[in-house]
């Protein structure tokens, strides 16, 4: 068993190259981890997964607590047996989707109320309550609960939100049991508001964490207030911790949050994108359901060296999407899941060598910065 | 470029142990093929079909036709390149298929005018133009055009069908154009009658095959009378060409269709099954929504070395298919694959052991002969 630490290995203004120690392997940083929210990275094998360059993915306590539930996956022994997945996982806590998804939420100090959006049955979710599904659940790195501010709040109530999660940080770091290898998160909230990400920040500090997460963004914000609130937020965070940018997202806010001196990374897109027929190639997006691909025999993108892009054709996949082949959701999820590793292999490259700028500009407009008027995926 | 040619290598009473020589590689016989109808063996990766142990899989020229296209797929470089399956590819004449999946087709002497089950559009298909399409999908194997008995028939119309059927293979025969390492199957029809077999036997015999499928079984007839009615066929085909029984079946359809003299096999069931969560075992089949799995640490079968019950718990299966996660239907078709091709090598084992009798009396009630009572699913 390895200590739980991060290790600061380059710099480029404050773009952080870095490698994170865990009891389930190392993670290099600025890392891009694959979404597992019911305990499979959707579509995918385990091993292609990390064979695309994944180190370390996502549960989540909300969906595992509902189906099969924690206890069920403790008697499995763990997330990482059960899955199939050795290497790290870092589970979220539970609040956003409780929010976000279930029926009949109240909230309170205390914690959060709700239904099952599955079955219907009721639920309390305490930040005691998270961590100890998350320990059930074996996850590398816990998560702090918080409430996860709506967008837009205004001033008083992201202050009050971010408070509650504050507090609820505080609980979650107390019942966080302490082992070789494994981590506490912190989540930054305050929405949009710097003063308010800056008392969060502090907040966060005082009370001890392995690693800090800008929380709340990514909900309709808009790239550029986005990454505002995240060049507002990081100066206030540890130098020496990891940070986490959560739910974010597409190739442009990757490599701009980075160059904010952010390390992880979280989103649905590649996996989502490849159920519905999308492909991330380098000049934005591909969708292969439309007839234009019927005939063309280039793969998906000239030089990606995924298994689907040596091996399969446009045509090909766009035939497999309009068959309803499971097939091709396979294809395009191993695709897109390769480019954001490749992507961040061309991040960390380029922060070691001094280069990121260069990089985002010989990206094109895929990694250019989004102006409000095409920013409509945020 | 190889011979087209059939070696065999081994007998048991009627069974037979072969090799088919074809230019796109060897196939061991007894052979089971994986069903590919629209261009993919369903949620399975093709290096996985072959890693499971296929040789040879079958492609769908009704399927193709209408999607994407004869021609188009001939303009990819044919089927083996367009689905990244270089081996062997036998593929059905569509006869079958625009009888039982197309809307408002027309039958006569001269071929089947049908509507597209999927645009309504309408298509004529002839032995000629089936040919063609098999050709343009580049099969290693073409099928004569047949049409398919319905069950059941009475004797008259059986012969009748029967007789239309032969006068398309002499014409489907005619129209293949003969290549180093193809070739073309005639189809044996007559329904349950013995007389009728052997007539349209002698009559495939006449025109010349490279091989000789027995068709229009597996359609509600019942083991016991599918099984009489390939003993009855099996003795008037060559002994040195390959017999193979179309759509057909369960594993123990095969162990006695193989005592029978039968060498190659296609079936939907492993696939199929493995999208509705049942996984073939050699007690039979688990349906893994069942509750009773939810707990259960134990692989799917415990000497199974496929890659599902080498790394995955019935429980994390069950949980898959109850929460609708793809990789459960990729999983379990992983296994069925790998469970039909451990049989079929279990199968060539005993012939070349002459112990085929106690291999199918070893395998236990999955491989026992079914009785009328319980033959709900043939």
């Amino acid at each position: 068993m390895s200590r739980f630490c991060f290790e600061l290995l380059a710099h480029t203004g404050s773009a952080r190259r870095g490698r994170l120690h865990t009891a389930h392997g190392v993670v290099e940083t600025p890392a891009f981890m694959p979404v597992g929210t019911v305990g499979s990275v959707k579509a995918m094998f385990p091993d292609m997964v990390r064979t695309a360059g994944a180190d370390m993915i996502l549960g989540n306590a909300y969906h595992l607590m509902l189906r099969p539930g924690a206890e069920r996956v403790a008697a499995r022994g763990g997330l990482h047996r059960f899955m199939n997945w050795p290497g790290p996982i870092l589970t979220d806590s539970g609040g956003f989707q409780a929010m976000s998804l279930a029926a009949l939420r109240t909230i309170d100090d205390n914690g959060i109320l709700f239904r099952s959006h599955i079955d219907g049955r009721e639920h309390f979710l305490t930040p005691e309550r998270s961590v100890e599904i998350q320990h059930l659940l074996d996850a590398t790195v816990t998560m702090c609960f918080d409430e996860c501010t709506p967008f837009p709040a205004n001033r008083d109530r992201a202050a009050q939100s971010m408070r509650r999660s504050m507090d609820w940080a505080a609980r979650s770091a107390n019942a966080f049991r302490h082992r070789d290898g494994y981590g506490v998160f912190g989540i930054t909230q305050g929405s949009i508001y710097a003063d308010l990400r800056h008392e969060s920040a502090e907040r966060l500090k005082t009370i001890g964490f392995d690693g800090f997460a800008v929380g709340g963004l990514a909900v309709g914000e808009g790239q550029a207030l986005m990454l505002e609130t995240v060049g507002a937020t990081v100066p206030y965070l540890p130098e020496d911790r990891p940070r986490y940018l959560m739910g974010v997202g597409r190739p442009s806010d990757i490599v701009h949050a980075v160059r904010c001196g952010i390390d992880l990374f979280d989103c649905v897109l590649p996996t989502r994108s490849g159920r519905t027929g999308r492909a991330f190639v380098h000049n934005g997006q591909l969708n292969l359901r439309n007839a234009c691909h019927a005939t063309d025999d280039a793969p998906l993108e000239a030089n990606c060296t995924c298994p689907t892009c040596t091996q399969y054709s446009r045509a090909y996949l766009h035939h497999l999407f309009n068959t309803g082949e499971i097939l091709g959701i396979m294809l395009l999820t191993l695709h897109n899941l390769s480019h954001y590793q490749n992507l961040m292999v061309g991040i960390r490259r380029a922060i070691e060598t001094g280069t990121l700028d260069q990089f985002i500009e010989s990206g094109g407009p895929a990694l250019r910065a989004v102006t409000a008027e095409r920013d409509d995926t945020s």
